[in-house]
């Protein structure tokens, strides 16, 4: 932590300063320049003493140096973690396609669209029963006869279930029903969810906040570590921003940077980061090629008749082209020309 | 409801669509333009039925005419509503300034806190017992502890409380103890926890997701309402964007427009709108001029020494300041000068 | 300048970050931590070869700690600076409003504004001539006959004009004309133009870009003073954020923390902030409860039929009801009652 | 154009806006639902009278139902455009790879950067002669001095050359000496440069601003097309969000969405998408499975001595990594397991 002095900072500010981070369990260290002095606080202390100087007389700002985040970083755990969900691996060296309905509608529609999403090559079912919806007036999902139908998909295609949480009342039943727990984006930051999650025996899938940077994720993920539970998954499923053609902006960047920063898997949901049928093949292809582990894809027998992302969701035939898509090479790059040019007039 | 087709939509995929918002509960009504062909759903059926038509094939844009909020709005009730929080009245000719630190670090400080805002003018106590914090390793709240210390200092002040919850399952212990519970913003779309909040006899605060657009927020209080609670306060307390040198942008206009389109009153948090104590006077004086129905401030006896926000916190002083600022007039406006200008070279 | 040192940095990484900070001019100072070392970087150098650290091998950040502007803050000149507008002062004690059309569309348009909004209380009047407009296919502005129907309502009102001036090609012909040149929000970074413009004898309306941040906005401002012009009014007119009602998201806090920063007087656009005529009254009031020093109104005679902005212009009545807006006061805050409460059960 | 009036309009408001629509060239077809009725406006008139419906008297909303766009549309072009750039096509069957310094400081340095990049697979070069800089403090560019050392490069090594042009006044010298220009992120709606472009015989580069949307994108590109100009690139550069870890959010969609809805070419520029070295090689391959015709990347014989965009250059063995990179094959799908799964206790 670097605490920066104001140019007309007095030296009993300086000293107040220097008394407050020794406090505080660092080291202070003084650097005193022609305009300003600044103070660094060395060691480890009690961080949030050291940012609340930011009002003490005579700061200008406090600067952190190193991250917040620990358990979640490489600097920690440097080698690639690998989360296995009843047999399917993420994190290892193939990318792992969970596919399925936004919400569970009935049984019908959920053990025909997991039996297809296994024959065109997925290796998980997603499936929706407790839904988050903007409108109270929206279907909120069947509850606990959704998990039921999961199960039963599960049982016949062999494929491993996630679903999402929404509330810690719902954990246990849950956990009884599927292999993996989703916490959605709107539920990134509630804390209390995280801390309950953090002591449950089943892996979790972690969305990105729609506002959430990538620090906060990492950090809401560092709840569940530090809390117990080594079985992460990060989902970047795009992000809040001034663009209105697409749902959301699908910030693909941020799937090469959390592996940067972090030993956790990292998959995308190109069906929630575009809300765009029409581009679900290309951005497919575009989160594998930047390194995600996975991809989590929509797919309902008959989208336009969906209860719920009928507009992002692919029928049977566009997810099997998606899958395609996904063995196709990279276009080639052009060589330069032998010859030299002439200049053009 | 409207379904804009495609330039190169067949007569097939027209009948169609017309077929589909009959089946949805709505009479279709067709006109047929030169290029292309749109279709209305008049009347009231299931709304999202016909957003799902988006992916029907030959369909361009379906887009919604009706605002998909109901009883917070206005064309319901047109009067403006007002909220009663043990004897303090939201929403009526005065605004009500909510004051107190974000968390309750001890008795000590919160007891000093709540008489030296009541000294001051403010006229409602707040102070976090459970906390959100980012990090996991940031101060999380003192739980039972600080809600016993609130009522303590409700019953020494006569200032009415209100405290953010977290989880369905502290909701029966808070309402023991304070006046109104606040959602904070990174659970304004916790949708368990609003179901459950529109059950309970106390008024709710509702703070603003920080990437929340104005719908978004008015849903979700009209969960709240849909529910059974009617007893609901907006609290705008800024949204994320680029801008780096205040921790959110306060959206000052958002105030206007959520009391344009609802009846439900709207205060306004500076602290976290800004995050800058040097700030808060100013856009406190904003938002009481921009029609904001009450302010919720943060205080602390010594903000340097805050467990959390101390940034943003004002002391004693500083706060007392602030409610000065708020009786000031605001500055006059020039008047044109009465002599013609000669033209300048 | 902070250099802050990866925990895994060699010797020889930290000695060659401590030889190019002297080669570019500042004295090397050295902090070793427990986990890191930082090097801060004292004195005054050249900053871009201290921030190209940034990847320097072993460097993990590089983190500026002094503001990059310099003319414009109130470090170098605390009492703030007011511009004259041919009589017309802004950044004194009175608010000056600016009022007129979008654009100059005819005479009569121009004439009936100009006489209407000096009536009601303005002290300026705008007008565009040249027209920045998303599509090509739109209206583009009448050019130099705007320009001389600007001048003549100038003479016939006495109210001073201010213009926007979109190229440098421009430039001396709209000077011969009015007596305040704006850069509208698009060309905030339009480093030709602002560098033409320096030179000008002609106060500056600089307005904000719709993602620039409040150091981008205070930087564009350095760029005129640097080069020789000081007569230079800020103005904030709404950013882009996620928010979809309002045509921008209007950042009220920014004229606060502009003013807070820098010396130059700063105004604020109700119209483009919002886009919204229903908005206007209120938020103009917020932006002079902020510390605006003026405001600039899109007033039209009949708005329905204006070429461009018609939804966020105002007519004659209503520019009139935003003046008497401006001269109420404010809302009282609510006295806190004096008897202790009883517990609510 | 639909207006959407609101549900208390009367009979004559209707029929106001009936007429207005009639006047502007349209037929008004008129819907009358249960609560409120809609006026579309079929054939084709003066789009903006429509707009300005907005504030007649009984209007809610006014929609637009066709894209803005005509030249640039897929509607008008379905085939793909190709751009000839001096022999080298973007467009067609393989990705252009341009690189380059972000500015030219030196004959010595453009020299040995152009024979690399050329070395390592580039086929055009890139550099900056007049550099748009936030500060006024920071280099501006060599301008003409620049400009023959990029034709000097070109010369010796037969690459055609892309460089920035910021003024109008500029394009004249920068025409006589380079293959193309680039219309920088910033002067993405500098509409006069545009038109100026719009006359010349030289392909445009066109980044996209950092808060335009792709309409708006699209509508810039518009303005070079309808002026005359058909050889356009669009460049997707990153826009500007909350997320502070990288320099922009490199909007990777956007190329996809801008192909389907458009027939020009799309690139791709890593290097000011994410302003991260560690990234570059990542987000390069992502951008050419989610089409990109081309990438252009900044490359600079030693980043950390570059007086402009180090932090985000990759020197020479960097450059030739990414370059392998693209000519890896994409991680394989994982294959579903056969077996059935027994349920997980």
């Amino acid at each position: 932590m670097i605490v920066n002095m104001s140019e007309k900072a007095t030296e009993q500010e300086i000293t107040h300063v220097i008394e407050r981070i020794r406090e505080a369990g660092y080291q202070p260290h003084v650097t005193r320049g022609v305009e300003r002095t600044i103070v660094a606080a060395v060691g480890s202390g009690r961080r949030h003493e050291i940012e609340a100087l930011q009002v003490a007389p005579g700061v200008d700002t406090v600067v952190a140096i190193a991250q917040p985040f620990k358990l979640v970083s490489r600097q920690v755990r440097p080698e690639r973690s690998v989360v296995e969900i009843n047999g399917v691996r993420i994190g290892g060296p193939e990318v792992v396609v969970i596919a399925g309905p936004c919400s569970v509608e009935s049984r019908e529609q959920l053990l025909d669209t997991a039996h297809a999403v296994r024959q065109a090559g997925a290796s998980m079912l997603r499936g929706g029963a407790y839904k988050p919806r903007t409108s109270p007036y929206d279907f909120q999902g069947l509850g606990l006869e959704a998990l039921k139908i999961l199960r039963e998909a599960r049982e016949q295609t062999g494929l491993p279930v996630v679903t999402e949480v929404m509330s810690t009342e719902d954990v246990d039943v849950i956990c009884e029903h599927v292999d993996m727990l989703q916490v959605g984006a709107r539920n990134m930051q509630n804390f209390a969810l995280l801390r309950r999650l953090a002591t449950v025996n089943r892996p979790i899938l972690l969305k990105r906040g729609p506002s959430a940077t990538v620090k906060e994720w990492l950090l809401a993920a560092e709840y569940l570590l530090s809390g117990g539970n080594q079985q992460v998954v990060l989902c970047e499923r795009g992000i809040k921003t001034f663009e209105t053609e697409m749902r959301n902006t699908f910030d693909l960047a941020a799937v090469a940077l959390a592996r940067d920063l972090s030993h956790l898997p990292v998959i995308a949901d190109p069906s929630h980061g575009t809300g765009k049928q029409s581009l679900i093949a290309a951005v497919s292809r575009a989160a594998v090629a930047v390194g995600a582990d996975g991809l989590i894809i929509e797919v309902h027998p008959c989208p336009e008749r969906a209860l719920s992302d009928g507009p992002q969701s692919l029928d049977f035939a566009g997810f099997e082209k998606v899958m395609r898509a996904l063995r196709e090479p990279l276009r080639p790059t052009a060589v330069p020309r032998v010859a030299a040019l002439s200049a053009q007039s």
